[in-house]
């Protein structure tokens, strides 16, 4: 079995993908899930999204740049989300994740994981896998991540420990980098990402996207709906 | 100031260049020229560094994967390379540097930098920036290595130090990495690379790229000579 780390997503993924998205993809979508939503939409293009949103009556979450965004029930914030009690389905218009989505989706599984469902994805894909598991960092416009490098370190430490397995560097370095970060609240807080939040005082977005294994729920990519040859990736 | 950290080489670089290849490419060339090249020159073409190697009597210094390569004077051993006393100038065949130096060629100033020359490459950055200072890792056929990412963080530490500066999160990963690796000969032993040269047997090879130092040399870009469409890099 292989286990591999991609700092940005590259290359083709074979068997299971464990996507990351730390601030706050990935964190946000188990939560919503959790909250009750059913299915978890997710598009690359904002215009088929919010379409097809209206289409089908789904409540829209999402902001840009951790600013309130037109027609959105609530933003993007676990804090605010995981007080959520929720009867319809989710249009999830995250800022980078659909586009991520869209690198990996050939791979036979798509699970979307964090700090947040570590247990539960970790579970999930050693359950699915036959041949790979492929921790994906989604980055932000082709940049690497601090939060997303460490979290797949912490991910690939917890799978190396069921598994005999090849690693490459990029493995290496993410799980090296948990070391160096023992409190991952740390790594969060010192990230780009982090630095912009706390500059919109969302401290406790930070925090709660660095607790451990708060949830069992982990979404997985169940269909590829197209409309006008953009994909919409639903989420269970 | 920008201080950027490259964990692979990627998009254009206005100003000045460090190019880090430890393992062993940018260990070796500062210690080519310690031993008394004046100039050395390396291409991505296998076949064309051949044939100007032949033409202009320069000695050859290269291997494959660690093993001698046909028509080589010396292999890329440092612990071999540093006791040499040379009268020639050098064609270095080295295995990834000169593609990755390709890759960065547009740069103002294109700097070989690795531990074993860390303070002479950071100084002569220093003296020769005026907008940006790239650390850029060459990895290896398009995949990050450990050994690349803790020295770029290594410099990039040092840098920090004289410069206010901006950072990227890859800036701030491979910063972070150099406190998970206290020694830094740890960080060589446990890359990829790193094992391949255990395999054979070249644990000194180890143990000089991870000397800190240890020469004044900063081989620098001087001219790309075009021959059959293909460059070849003088160095000094």
């Amino acid at each position: 079995m292989r286990l591999k780390v991609d700092l940005l997503p590259r290359g083709s993924y074979p068997d299971v993908v464990i996507l990351v998205d730390v601030l706050r993809g990935t964190t946000n979508a188990p939560i919503l899930l959790e909250a009750g939503a059913q299915h978890l939409y997710l598009s690359p293009s904002l215009k088929i999204a919010r379409q097809f949103a209206s289409e089908n009556q789904l409540l829209m979450v999402g902001e840009r740049d951790g600013m309130p965004m037109e027609g959105c029930n609530h933003p993007a914030s676990p804090a605010e989300l995981r007080n959520l009690k929720l009867q319809q389905d989710v249009m999830y218009l995250a800022q980078y994740t659909p586009q991520a989505v869209r690198q990996v989706q050939g791979a036979k599984h798509v699970l979307l994981g964090s700090f947040y469902n570590a247990r539960a994805v970790i579970q999930k894909a050693l359950q699915l896998a036959t041949e790979e598991i492929a921790i994906v960092c989604t980055g932000q416009d082709g940049n690497e991540t601090l939060e997303d490098t460490v979290c797949a370190g912490f991910l690939a430490r917890r799978i190396e420990k069921h598994l005999e397995v090849q690693l490459l560097d990029a493995a290496r370095m993410a799980m090296a980098l948990v070391r160096a970060f023992p409190d991952v609240q740390e790594a969060l807080v010192q990230s780009s990402t982090g630095q912009q939040l706390q500059k919109l005082r969302l401290y406790e977005d930070i925090a709660i996207s660095s607790l451990i294994s708060q949830t069992d729920e982990v979404p997985m990519l169940q269909e590829v709906i197209l409309k006008e040859d953009t994909p919409i990736y639903r989420f269970e």
